[in-house]
Parts: structure tokens; sequence; C-alpha cells
């Protein structure tokens, strides 16, 4: 690992902007809640989920927040947390992450989790707001209508919701309820009515491929930037049809539209890189792999998520969902991460102190705010007594 | 690469369980069979096979069990290797491995092998058997039936296979038969039964896809780990068709059934990782990469496959053919490329040395006797007079 | 990074076979051609492509080669290439490459371009010239053919394009064509007929499957070693098309007739690697890949590369288009890359260090004359004053 240098002063001090994350549950977790909610796969019997890297991290790095010794046993982290309460830790947590800026997706919530607001004023920073185009259209189908009626209900409703002030894009989980070997054209108004006549009929969750395919170019009619998971989640994706290769024809149909950030993309970022290199609208993070890879791996995976990735198409997300814990970690194995990579290439001489740092800043925070807009109107409040984060 | 340290010294001492290798061949060989068995092509004119990362391992980590300087040239090699005969040459790199238990996969002979018994005996150690599927389906059909009893016959055969005490797993090669990209439902009796006249009346390999499917969900009736050949192989393998990600269908509908080991896995062992994350009933090791890579890219791997892995879900194997330099060299890269990793992660406080030690432990031994069941019954033979191993 | 040691000297000295790669653009670049040659994306408002891992190895490598402090702002290193003029420019930095023979591809020339002896004398090298199929074919659909003509005349002309003293090898882009998942069978001459009359009449481009499939074969049946384009390229590749791995059944196929070298890769090198592990006709490089990922990276994309290859199998290659730049951050990348992960083997002693240099002067230049025969009749001239290379 590099010797701490110039660059890890620089990144620990940056205000972050994390354009991808969740709320955190605002309830008190049991160790059985709080086990769920650290792996993408389950709590299984006998299977302990601090006993993988993410959970190694978690104690190493989480556990001195809650003022416990670095690797505190499970059961003490389980007793600390409780004793000081969700919304104590959810301070310490998100404030500890230097965030300027939490972009929330609010289309997941499974379990009671803070809002946009709630996150930001427990973090000291600003919210905005992602919204969830399946969610929608389910929302829609729930409220009842005819199949005839379907896009423009659903596009009038999408207006709606993205027309609220704090709303700066949207997203799309058609990794999960199709994957991306979808037709790449926009489908025609007969074909949308057809399936949405089926799929109303048969209730459930939108996993239409036609209906699927639609929401994307709904996006694209909405105008706002288009965040789209690709790769590693949870047991519900089938991974090889969530790589974001398989987009290349539609990405040519659009070019010159929305921007297209591609989410978490592991273990597909060679290839997310690559569109990010050959698209101008593509852009790229590697979120949710941050803290699942750990302060071991995440500079493994920043290091070839950026082999050839021009500077201005990689953002920082964390992808947290759930525990305040992932907000803190993403944050914490970015800044380690990409520090350790940047200043081990100045101290080699392969790029200058000034790039360096220039590229810390973008990577962090300036690229999001390039392709978002102002997302901070005003000097960030800090709480916590730190200098405040010039904007 | 990691200072050596407590970790390595542990590594080093562990009997591990090789969960998956063959026999070594019970003849001494000239220098074209020992060349074509340290190849998973072929050895091709003008290209030695010792010109290649496992044949520079070879060399290095091989050359001084035979009493030679360390780099000693392929003829030097061979020349010695044959004056000391085969069984010799068996006893010291087996016994050389560590190894507490092989599990041996029988059911790939094209060359005369030790068995189990022998191999164990050769290593003072413990043998467990693994049954071959498409071996067996090929056994019944070789002996003569009915199409429309092929399913039953084959079942009572299995049965009556894996019945036997040394029987720990069943396996398949269906990534190389048909790869993965099957229907994953059951098979109907139906579809099995006309499979089955095809097949008897065409003969040769098993490769129909209906049977290499209804072989897996045989395994599923079993009720014993089935153990999958996924990625790297000879030729006969397509790459692509053997990425375990395309098993995703299949596993969400064999969930809560049997344990499934991805054996192998480079270079989908990131996709083979994240199946072990989200499914509970799967496993992976990195066979057959460790000592095709090396000592000096086998470090790599492992950082790879356990990028996101619970530390309950990577297992050991050699994936050893032919010659007993891999039941060593698999063994010898394992220890030492864990031990780096795992090393240079307490030295950086990123992992307390006792987590370290447990996770040594565990994905060396522990994670097969979990998945297997007690493999050893009484403390392991030691004729080298080291340390007795206790299990 | 490995402390510079015997290897690096030898590497830095070696003469290299350049196996692939294309012309140089004869003509002073403003700003924004200069910026639009050093991407596989394009010059994107608002984001120089400086700011990339190509433009910071430009800025680093290049810039003290023109005259300038390293990391030279955009701006002066373009008014700096300006003044001293393209011939300048040129001689520079192909000298610099110290290659001793450039494989040239003449068949994509968007620019005015050197040709392969114009480039060779900037050099003081020599050079030899690779066919492009594809374009072999549309040059024959332009002079005009009848449909059930075509296969006869394309083959004559091929023919003849292959009977030049200089031409050493042909290529096909079929991967940005049609893609790799390719039926493998050589197409019946009626097949053939039909598609080339729908071309014929259609006009464009060459995309018909069933003729790129026939220029695969063709290159079969003119017996020189036949490069292709994998992996990583511009936007106008699909890239899980381009996966290497799609070719299996067509190498199956065509073993024991040509050699096939996989070029690029990138990110599909593992891939790659495997087919050259399997495959005696098999053959692979990391062009392209060098340069883009640059000196930070291409150590780790060569390491990948060499993972299990056999050391005949990795060749050099630049893949430089456009500005003679690349052909010497190719040759730097390759060169350090190759230095350090050999010297850190040898020095760790797992690797000896004649064996260090033998896979060095291998790969970067004995595996071409292997595969091309003789590539240079005489010692090449050199005028810059080094020491002749000795061939």
């Amino acid at each position: 690992m590099a010797a701490p240098g110039a660059v890890h002063e620089v990144l620990a001090a940056l205000p972050l902007v994390d354009h991808h994350c969740h709320g955190a549950v605002t309830a008190d977790l049991d160790a059985g809640r709080f086990e769920s909610l650290i792996t993408e796969g389950a709590a299984w019997p006998g299977v302990s989920p601090f006993d993988s890297p993410v959970g190694v991290a978690v104690r190493r790095h989480c556990a001195p927040l809650l003022d416990l010794p670095r690797h505190a046993p499970p059961a003490d982290y389980l007793a600390r947390r409780s004793a000081l309460g969700w919304q104590e830790v959810h301070r310490r947590f998100l404030t500890a992450s230097g965030a300027e800026v939490f972009c929330v997706d609010t289309g997941y919530a499974p379990h009671p989790l803070t809002t946009p607001a709630e996150l930001a004023a427990a973090a000291g920073a600003a919210a905005r707001e992602v919204v969830r185009l399946e969610q929608l259209a389910e929302a829609v189908a729930a409220r009842g209508v005819e199949a005839g009626e379907y896009a423009a209900v659903l596009r009038t409703a999408a207006e709606e919701a993205v027309r609220r002030p704090d709303v700066v894009a949207v997203k799309s989980v058609a990794a999960y309820r199709t994957g991306f070997a979808l037709a790449p054209e926009r489908p025609a108004d007969a074909e949308v009515t057809r399936a949405a006549r089926h799929w109303l009929a048969r209730g459930g969750r939108l996993t239409d491929p036609v209906l699927v395919r639609h929401l994307l170019w709904t996006a694209v009619d909405l105008g706002l930037p288009l965040q789209l998971h690709t790769g590693f989640g949870d047991a519900d994706v089938t991974l090889h049809r969530a790589d974001p290769a398989l987009l290349t024809d539609w990405l040519h149909r659009t070019a010159g539209t929305i921007p297209v950030l591609l989410l978490h993309c592991w273990p597909y970022h060679r290839q997310a890189a690559y569109l990010a290199t050959v698209f101008e609208q593509v852009y790229l993070d590697v979120g949710l792999a941050l803290h699942y890879t750990g302060p071991a791996r995440c500079r493994a995976v920043l290091e070839e998520a950026l082999e050839i990735t021009p500077f201005r198409k990689l953002l920082y997300s964390s992808d947290a969902y759930g525990v305040a814990e992932f907000h803190h970690l993403g944050a914490l194995c970015f800044r380690q991460g990409l520090a350790d990579l940047l200043q081990d290439r100045v101290d080699a001489d392969e790029l200058s102190l000034a790039d360096a740092l220039r590229i810390a800043a973008w990577t962090g925070r300036d690229n999001a705010r390039r392709v978002y807009g102002p997302l901070v109107s005003e000097p960030a409040r800090d709480p916590s007594g730190r200098p405040a984060r010039k904007v």
C-alpha cells in the first residue's frame, strides 16, 4: 500500500458527492436484522455475515466510531450499536462519511428508511432525490389504468415526479427485471399497449421486456440523467445479463440525449470503462463493490475501473442501503483506494501531484456536479465542527 | 510479496483437505508423456511445456524435492525423476503436499492412475471418493438399457455408487459436454426417455442437453454435494459456456437442496464468488488455476476469488491430475498465496491476526469438513516424521 | 514497482518486432485533430482527451522527447509538436520505439498516413505489410463483380495481394463487422453467392455474416498467419461479441492450418490466454491496451495475459495508429511492464535470470520471427547512432 501523502490528505478532506445511495433503517436493529443488512446474500444458519470482507471492514473501520477497539467482536459491536441507539449511530457514520450531498434512490424501501432530508440532516449535508422508474410504473398500475392509457399516464406521472426541485436523476433496475439483452429500439405504441394489457391483467412486478425497454426510452424523453444498476447485486440479478456491454446498441441509438450512469458494474467494470471511454454520454462508478470488497481490495477494483477511463467519467457512490455504516465505509474505501493508487503514481513520477489532486476532486465530487448540475445551493452546514466545506 | 509472518507459519503447517483431485500415473514417464501431462493444451513440436508458468513452477518448486537445484533444466529434471522411479516421486510430492485428505474424482482415467487408497498411502493421508455422473451414465449405456428404463437404471446405479462409505460427493462435467446454458427445470420423464432413445441408438459420449440436465437433477435427488467443473480446462471446454453465472436459474430452483461446489472457475472466479455470496448452497475453489498460474500469480487469483466472498465459501483443491508434482504445487501455491494476502492485511491492520488464522484454517480445511462431513476418522498417519496432524 | 535490474536493461535495449501497427498521419495536427487521435472515443466538448490515462502518459513520456519537461501542459505539448513539424516528430518517436520491424496494417486509412516504407525509414527500421481482408473484399465489390464470381475474384485478388514480398500476414476485423458468434463451418459456395448478391446490390461496408465467415476461411486457404482484432476498440465494436472465446468452434475446425494472432484482447485477455494455452495455432498480444492503460497499468494487464500462457504465445504489438507517440508509448509500456514483472520474479527467486531474459526476447521479438518467418534481411539501419541491432 502507498505511503500516505498529499493525495491522501486532500482526499480525506474532500466533501464527496455520493451520487447514488439509499436511506438507513430508522429503527434499532437486532443481530439478525443487522446481519441480514450487511450481506447481498442473506444471513444463513451457521454462517455469520461478519465473516466476510465487508464484515471484517465493519469491525475494523466502524467499531472505532462506536468507541470500540478496532476488530471488535461482532457481539460487542452489536451491543454497543444498540446501546447508542440508531439516531446516534446514523449521526456518527453519516457525518464521518464527509459527503456534502447524498443523491438518494427512494424507490426501494422494504424497511422503514430515512427520507433524503433525514439522511441529510443526520450528516450535516444536503440531499437530492433519484426517482426509480419501475416503482413509478408499478404505482401507475396499482392505481388502475387502461392498457391503452398506460404510456400516457406513466409519462405524466414521471414528468410530475421529476418536476420536484430535489430530483436530479431517474434510475432503472432493468438489470434485475430482464437484463440488458433487450431490443434496442424504442417500442411502438401498439407493442406497449399489448404488453401493458398482459401485465395489468397478470399483476405483480414489472418484468415484461417491452415495458422495461419502454421505461428506458421514457428516461430519454424525460431528459434527466439515467442511473442504471449493472453487475453485482443480490440473488435477484442474473449476473451475466447485467453486463453493461449488452447496452451497446441502445447506447448508439440514444447518443446525444441523456447521460447514462452505470452503477456498481463489478465484475464488469472494465466493460463499463470501455463504454465510458467510447460513448460521450456514459459514466460509471464502482459503488457497492467499494464496501463489499473492503479496504483490502477496493483499490484493485478502482484501478481496473480507471484503467482506460477518461477522468471525467468516474463518479463516486456508496450505494449504501439500510445501515449507515455503509455510507461511511463506501466513502472511506473510495478515499483510501483512490488516494493509494494516485499517490503511488505521483511517487513513481507517472503523474504530477497537481493532476492527481485534480483527478481526486473530479472523481469524488466535480464529475457529479457536472452531470447533475448544482447540487448544493449554500455552504453545507457542518455541525461536527470541521472546517466548512466550500462548494 | 508479503514478508513471511505468523500466517505463513500456520498455513505451512496446516493439514489441507484437497477436496477435488485425481490420481497420479502409476508408471515412469518419458519426456513426451511427462510434458503432455503438465499442460492443459498438448505438447506441441518446438514448444516445450516447461516454457510456461507451470513449467517454471515445476523447475523452481519441485526440483528441490528431487534433490536438484532450483530452476534445474528440464532434461535434468526428467532424468532425475526417472532415476528415482514413480513410486518414490509420488511419495515425495504427495507427502510434501501436507494434505490430510484427498477427495479423488475417479471418473477420468485415460492413463493408469493411483487409486484413492494408493494416493492416500503414498501421502500418509486419507482419501475419499468423488463419483463422476457422466461416467456412471455412460457405463449404464454401455451395459445396455432400454430407453424407457434409462432413468430408473441410472438412478439405481447412482444410488449404489454413492452408497460406498468413502464416497463424499458427486461431480458433473456438464461444462464440457453442453455448457451451462441449459434449461433450468427438471426434464420431464418423457423428455428423458426420448433423449435416451436417441443417445443409446447413436452411442458415444453423453452430450445430449436433456440428459446432462437430468444428471444435474439426479445429483439433487442423491442428496450429496455436487462438484461442478467451471471455467478453465482443456480444449474440450468452450470457455464462455462454462461461465458459472449461466447456472443462476438452476441454482434458484435447487436452493435448499444440495451444496454445489464450483471448481476452478478461472477466469470467471469473480462470477463464482458472486454466486457463493448470494446463494447459500454455493461454494467455490480456484483449483487447477493455482498451479497453472503458479506462485507468481496465484495470490492475485485468490484475491479476486475472495474479493466479496464469505470466508465459509472458499475451499482448497489442487485439481491435480497425472503427476504428483501438481498435488504438491497446488498446495504450495495455495499456502503461499493465501498467506501472502492475509499477512499483508494483518500487517496493514486491516485484519486481526486471530481472524487471519481462522480464515486460513477454514479455507484450507474446515470449510471442506463442514460441507462433506467428517473426512478423517483417526489422526492421519504421518510417515515423514512431521508432528502428527491433529484433526 | 520493481527496482530496475538486469531484465530492465536487456528489455530496454531489445530491438522489438511490433507485429501489428498502423501508419502515422503525414501532416501537422492542430489541437482538435491530435486530441481526436489519442482517444478510442472522440474529442468531446469540455472533456480534454489529455485527461485520461493515455493523455497522462503522453505528457509524461512523450513530452521529454520533444524537449519539454515531464507532465508538460497540453497546450505546450501541442505547440512544441507543431513547431517541430510532423517529420521530426515521427523521427523522434519512431526511433525511440527501438523497433527493428513494424508489421503495418495498411487497410485502415481515414487519414493520410505514412506508408510502411516511410514508417520504417523514419524509424531506421524495417517494415512488413499486413493485408486487411475486409478492405480487399470491398475493393473487389467496388470494382464491380457478378455475385457468382465474387468468391473466385476475391480469392485471386487475395492471392495477388499476399504475393508481394513484404506481406507477412492478413488481418480481419470480423469483430467489428459481425462479432465472433458466427457459424464455424466453411460456408457453401451457394451461400456465398447468395450473400454476395445481396451485398453487391445493397452496397456499403461488408457486414454480412456469411461473407465475413467466408473471409476467415479465405485466410485459411491463403496459408498466411491471420491477425484478428478482438476486444477493445472504438465504439464501432460491440465488446462482448468480440470476446475471442466465441471463436472456439472455428479454432477447432481450423486446427493444423494457419497461425491465428489475437490482437488487443483486453478485457478478454484471460480468455485469449486460455485459447493460446490449449490451441497450438493461437497467439495473443495486448496491443492498444498497452498505451491506453499506460505505464501505471500495463504491467497488470501483461500479468493477466501471461497468467497461464506458454511463453511462446505472447507477442508484442503497439497497434499504434495516427500519432507516432503511440509507436513509442506501446514499446515503452511493454518494455517497462514486462521488465517489472519478470524482474520481480527473479528477485523473489521464482524465475532464473536466464529464463527471464529468454522470455523477454521471445515475447518482444523472437515469437514474431517464429510465426512470420525472417523479418529483417540485413542489419537494420540505425541513423540515431545507437549500436546496430543485430538480428
